[in-house]
């Protein structure tokens, strides 16, 4: 029976793990340090950073306290709101970071009201594909290999659009983007059933992306944003089938118990994380190999303190990560050859509640950060004299963040 | 077979709907008629009401082309900014309509971020319950029935916050606010089971909001926004059992396709409306009275103009609750009595289908307005005007409205 | 404004409604005329058909009051329990009816416990393998042009199966039975969220089915059961997706509330039917023809009388594609360029709650059936007599039938 | 930070821990033990019981190898179709167990197609209120504390019945039980939104349980059946608002992923469950005593073996309940009271990733049982005895079974 080896994971497989470990790395997003909020308004922090060089120090922290996180993903209108400085690239750095994916911003402006790419005015998609085009230009400079594609495209009532001919406007902008990608670059298409939309999305679900991606180009893949499902779906078996077909890009982690709530992962169904790391764990185990794909962070917080949260989310990952390498493959191969379900059950109900703390400690000595990365970053004192400090600089800078719902 | 009246409504029955919705009203929101939007931002309109004369202004507007909605719902902060000034009473009433129901705004403040009357603080509880008194005094010196609460009180994280002492910090405020409450005023707690809340609200379901009402006092009842359900929930149900414990205060109408949408009526789900609808006409046709409770539109839009909006979704509920009158109570009766499935869901049916605009077209020249609202108001140039001159206002005011998500 | 237009559609327009209706035909299921149940019991019916004859009669007495149901869904282990007799062509044609789309029976045998397609084991898929190129020959033996394939594979836990291994097993098998299918005929892949299997279905969504019949081969397409989607799901949507891709085959046509609950078309939800009928609507007055695709009736019924429901939900469909078929493409286009949400969606609501009694009326004039098919089936004794007969028929057989949870 | 303490329980906790596990039982119910399905149809099992000794049998098993399910749920009309036999009590005892709830059946019949103490028809009524009657004598005779109520009873269209005389009819006739119950008796009042019913269900949800309860007097209180609500319901915030009322009554465990799927604990959402219980706990170190409420599994399996399946899911909620235990309890006050989510939220997590396999270990070695229940049970040949003796004693008594969808 797998149960027994609950607490005591082989040690030939803890040191496979732990490689495997020291391996993997998450992107973070910058717009996690900013403050942000819900449409009722923001709860600022003290500490939340003012500009792109906060935001880039905190990401720095975040990597020296788990040391797998190098790259920070940027939204373009947020980021560099005055435009591309070749500059930033060596700020990034300077903070121990580098520039990662690259998010167009097409839901800001106001002429995106009724959709960027799949909006009916010719002017204002061409608007849309210029912007995107120039995101693969600081893709290039940056020397970044994601372009990240978020479309808030979509209606909020029937009758109000055309779905066909805004599938067809798609398609065009995306085939016009992948032509524009870097050697080696790749296009990430991820989906989103609402919000902020509320009648439908353009690019709805993962087979919505599916298509869209086969359009655009070889190098077109599909993001998975595991927010982003309805009640119930399975994201496990959509990760699966993606796998299956060569169309799994990667992922924006968070977790959510409603709608798209941003909450640190594991927050809410830790096991779910789990079984869609098993289906990655299952795909190395056969392949030998590391599968190639984004592994992002898409979260932005409100009530916990930014770095804090984001530390606590990239360890929950690689935990869960940890755990689903712990599977023990051939139990649970041999257990579904004899249709013995709960066997199989067992095999990754055991990795799932085994304790991978002694691995998550092997692998942090090797990266040469502390053993428990919160608990190091609580005692630094960073958030205290970042507050200070940013406190200031927004006095200094007459900033004055206000925002009603109505 | 009730299929058969269809589209013939006797005219005894017609005459008796037609009194009933002559003594039909809604009251309408301030907050639908200025700009917001969703957590990405704001599309905003140039005919926005800019203040709050812009929004009685608006209001007044709905009513000339409704006649059915002489009150205004006021959200305290949002249109009283700098304190309650009793002229505003006779600033209504020069816009042909009146103050409605009093909301005091608990969820906005920074100090609100873990609560407003469930913050372990008992500096922000009283803080809170001094919010909704003021409210109470607001609502006396108005003349208000009702005071409409709404706590977007909850949090996020298992953990975050002990769900059982939160209950008693709400109930202990519900009960002074109770005491305080002016001779025949009416206090509605609202229900919402997420957002902005991600992993719990306090008021979250009927069954909360009805216990909350209970140890509050006997004038405090539930308020049923028709947004705020889980997937799946029968809406009407929970009518008929809060119609049943004489606990149904009010209702905010709006429709919903996934969270809260805040969509105009019967744009995703007339049927469901008009089921609503029927359960209130049930209670009606079998006490022979009006139900005496507060029928109020919660919604803002950030598509379609807010005016028209507002026109269009006023004249939807009047439509659909003509159609829950026009069943033929007798025949439903009868076929529920023969056990009779078919018969008795076709009477349903059969008046939902009904044609009842001659209906509607009868009860508006009785009250003295257009016979085709919406064609009426988009034909009258009130947009257009408003547009220009608020446009001009926000210059004149140096106002810029800007949000950015992060 | 479309609203004006709501009680009065333009000659021109019903006429043409008229001629799409009177070639408009929905096949009707062998199985809605049986004692059916839920997991909990069936509640049985003296009128239920008892064997083949029985179901052809009744799918002919709602041919004969509706005109519009021409053929009947067959499922080869019910209603050919001991192998095809082509003798049953005639049978059908005696009822005045015809045979329609075969649909294989897959989950009833011991032997599909763990799957049929997707079984791991090799002779099971044989097997099952074997039953569908059965079911061709009696498609080909009975002239049928559709193969409707819906399979309940799938687990209940996590760990049970391996999802990619399943997928290329279903793949292999879909593979061979499109090499066997006739000059002609259409594979129909349907698609189910959940139930039996509470973990994953193998064929879970469109996106699945879609990838399946991509790799089967040319002539196989994707069924909609509109009962089959997570909740939330905008099912019009994926409708326009297919339609757009080549890939809609066909429906199942049902009504839903919570899960799968096969209610009559209209019970619960007709707005959202009519937005799919509008999807296909639309399409057809782009292409000027006819979309050339299955509509068919899922639902077995243990409450409704079986006859009843069945015209019942018929007549539902054929109004509300009526309704659809009215809406006013010039106006909505129209709407639709000027970015005018609300006289866009007003085109729809117009439509929506036109009365169409009197096209309805004209199309059965002219297709020879009572212009009030459920009242005039209710009142011919059809069902009283089948009852008495059918009673006897299970004395004479020696038929008991009941059934417990446990 | 609580993080630390992950994998290392402090030793006096542990022994409290395993204290509170000691007097930790939960109730099986004797339906788990026999052949079950979907309304698809039944997948049998050689080793299922056959009739109620066997159940008894299976249930004496599970408690040898667990020891700590020494009572039996027990189904009238499934266990005592012939009457209730006062021997049965000794049989029970003679396999190591006793009879805990008494669960009337009111859904099977005939007769309750319309409802059962909603049933319009008085006589329905009245043999529905008889049954319970019944039901209560059968608690008397065979020494139960608890009735235990579940109703199917509902509707599957909007017009087919009248919610408000229902809710009248079912208070009346759980008033009539309350009067007949014995002396310490409990009355526990199950909700479910659906299932069988597809509109509405008499009892659906806690908020109408617990109306019913306060109606039908001082011992009737509110069953929660975890699986049992609708997509994104917080189950523990209901437990806890129960709790802090007063009118918890106890659970039906079970793990769902879509509808009631009755999944073994913990097989999708362990960190829920844990949650749930975590409330129990939470009231227990406040109240410094057990909370006396029924603890009992509701589930049926078709896929898993009988007995292993009760077994796994009896071992997880002891597991779970372990892990609450665990709780750091004024490490999360503190955090609480300083408002630190993180922290906060990091002492659940802690307790629910942490080993409790030592203490498990203990708790078992004290109760006499083995260290791991589900493995020495697959060695003990129990299943494979069964499976053989009771396919013999089909045979024997000419035992088919069959079901058939359609």
């Amino acid at each position: 029976m797998a149960r027994k080896r609950r607490s005591a994971i082989p040690q030939a497989r803890a040191g496979q793990v732990a490689d495997r470990l020291e391996r993997f790395t998450v992107e973070i997003p910058s717009w996690g340090f900013a403050d942000t909020g819900t449409r009722f308004g923001k709860f600022t922090q003290d500490a939340a950073a003012v500009d792109l060089e906060d935001k880039f120090a905190d990401a720095g922290a975040v990597h020296r306290y788990t040391g797998i996180t190098p790259s920070v993903a940027v939204h373009v209108l947020w980021d560099f709101p005055g435009g591309f400085d070749p500059a930033t690239v060596n700020l990034a750095e300077a903070h121990g970071v580098r520039i990662g994916s690259i998010n167009p911003n097409l839901f800001q402006d106001q002429c995106y009201k009724h959709g960027s790419v799949t909006n009916r005015r010719p002017s204002i998609r061409r608007r849309a594909v210029r912007h995107i085009l120039d995101s693969i230009d600081i893709a290039r400079a940056a020397g970044s290999k994601y372009l990240s594609l978020w479309f808030a495209d979509g209606a909020n009532y029937p009758g109000q659009a055309d779905i066909r001919r805004r599938k067809a406007w798609a398609t065009a902008a995306l085939k016009k983007a992948h032509r524009a990608l870097p050697r080696g670059a790749v296009m990430l298409i991820e989906y989103k059933p609402f919000e902020p939309a509320s009648y439908f999305t353009d690019f709805f679900d993962w087979g919505s992306s599916y298509i869209f991606a086969k359009a655009a180009g070889p190098r077109a893949k599909v993001l998975v944003d595991t927010g982003h499902h309805l009640p119930g779906c399975n994201i496990e078996q959509i990760v699966a089938w993606l796998l299956d077909e060569k169309m799994l890009g990667g992922f924006h982690f968070n977790d959510r118990k409603y709608a798209d709530d941003d909450l640190t992962v594991g927050a809410i169904a830790p096991y779910q994380m789990f079984r869609i790391f098993n289906e990655i764990a299952a795909w190395e185990a056969q392949r030998r190999r590391d599968l190639d794909i984004a592994y992002m962070i898409d979260q932005s917080h409100n009530v916990k303190p930014k770095v804090q949260a984001m530390i606590q989310t990239v360890c929950t990952v690689q935990e869960l990560f940890a755990k689903a390498l712990c599977v023990d493959r051939a139990a649970l191969a041999e257990a579904q050859s004899r249709e013995d379900t709960v066997a199989a059950e067992e095999a990754l109900r055991a990795a799932f509640h085994a304790d991978v703390g002694p691995i998550l400690r092997s692998v942090r000595k090797a990266l040469g950060v502390p053993s428990d990365p919160l608990a190091a970053f609580r005692a630094s004192g960073y958030e205290q004299r970042a507050a200070r400090e940013r406190t200031q600089k927004r006095q200094d800078l007459g900033m004055t963040e206000t925002s009603s719902y109505a």
